[in-house]
């Protein structure tokens, strides 16, 4: 196997020092040492969050469209959120389903989890499966632009290989669920 | 459609101001207008990435072991890397699998992009399939901590299953090509 011992290289950390507190992240930049020589990293801290993949009695898929500021424009993607201090993710899937867009689920199974950028970010997200779908009120943040879809899970797998959802957590629940379904 | 005139508001970006240059990300805050309302947005850029899903003439999956500085650990992944300046995706596909497994490949193939978070970070990364792979000689970056392997993808998809593979790019690939091939 190549460089076996390269990945085994012991990674330390000789000082952190924080550059800008942020909205929802903090952002240091990290002196590393590694097997003797010296790096200069970015680490940004996140508190993590939950998503959901909410699927109707009928096996459609509950979307969100949401302006998203880095990207410019409105996006489809899963129903997500971040956790409040130290929630559990579980807890925070459930209320962010229901904040986001009125429903609630008899069911919240794990699905799979992500590190959405792992180079120079900690961001941590739990993805559930939600079945049972009940309608209800929605309860939106203040700085949340969004609207609540219903699709066919084909055709979210169709803009997927198009490249018109790029979402990574949207991308890998849909693609996990689709693979688990045998869809 | 709930919320369907909510999700058309316009958003409009009234001042930028940078906070931090680092290494491969520089951070801003953000005021924004949101339909009347301003609010203060975090922004961070980066350029962009390229990643591959090299796969054998046997069917199985060249991994990368690396270094992960925010989760502390060693990970698996595909591979991948950051794109030189205004570099074209596929070349930067083409030079990061040889740069950090040595291997080149007759064909690749686009799968799939993803952009890793979209709530704060522009980062977009662009995966291709890459097939008739030839091993060579590897050429890492002095801060690439990293292994070769070769796996089944079977064993790939339960340890994303288990939380074991938890980057997002990889998830992405992997679920997306598993799905593809009926797997």
């Amino acid at each position: 196997m190549l460089g076996k011992d390269n990945a085994t290289k012991p990674i330390k950390l000789i000082e952190r020092t924080e550059k800008y507190k942020g909205h929802v992240i903090t952002v240091y930049e990290d002196r590393v040492d590694i097997g003797g020589r010296e790096a200069l990293w970015d680490y940004i801290h996140h508190n993590g969050a939950a998503a959901v993949l909410p699927v109707t009695d009928e096996g459609k898929i509950l979307m969100v469209r949401q302006y998203r500021h880095p990207l410019g424009r409105y996006i489809l993607e899963i129903p997500a959120g971040k956790r409040d201090g130290d929630e559990e993710f579980k807890t925070c899937a459930i209320r962010e389903l229901e904040e986001e867009t009125g429903y609630k689920a008899d069911s919240f199974e794990y699905l799979l989890s992500i590190n959405t950028t792992v180079a120079f970010l900690d961001e941590f997200i739990e993805i559930y499966l939600a079945r049972g779908l009940k309608p209800g009120k929605v309860n939106w943040d203040t700085d949340e632009e969004l609207g609540v879809e219903i699709w066919e899970l084909d055709d979210l797998i169709d803009l997927i290989r198009k490249g018109e959802i790029t979402d990574s957590k949207t991308v890998a629940a849909l693609m996990t669920y689709a693979q688990k379904e045998g869809k």
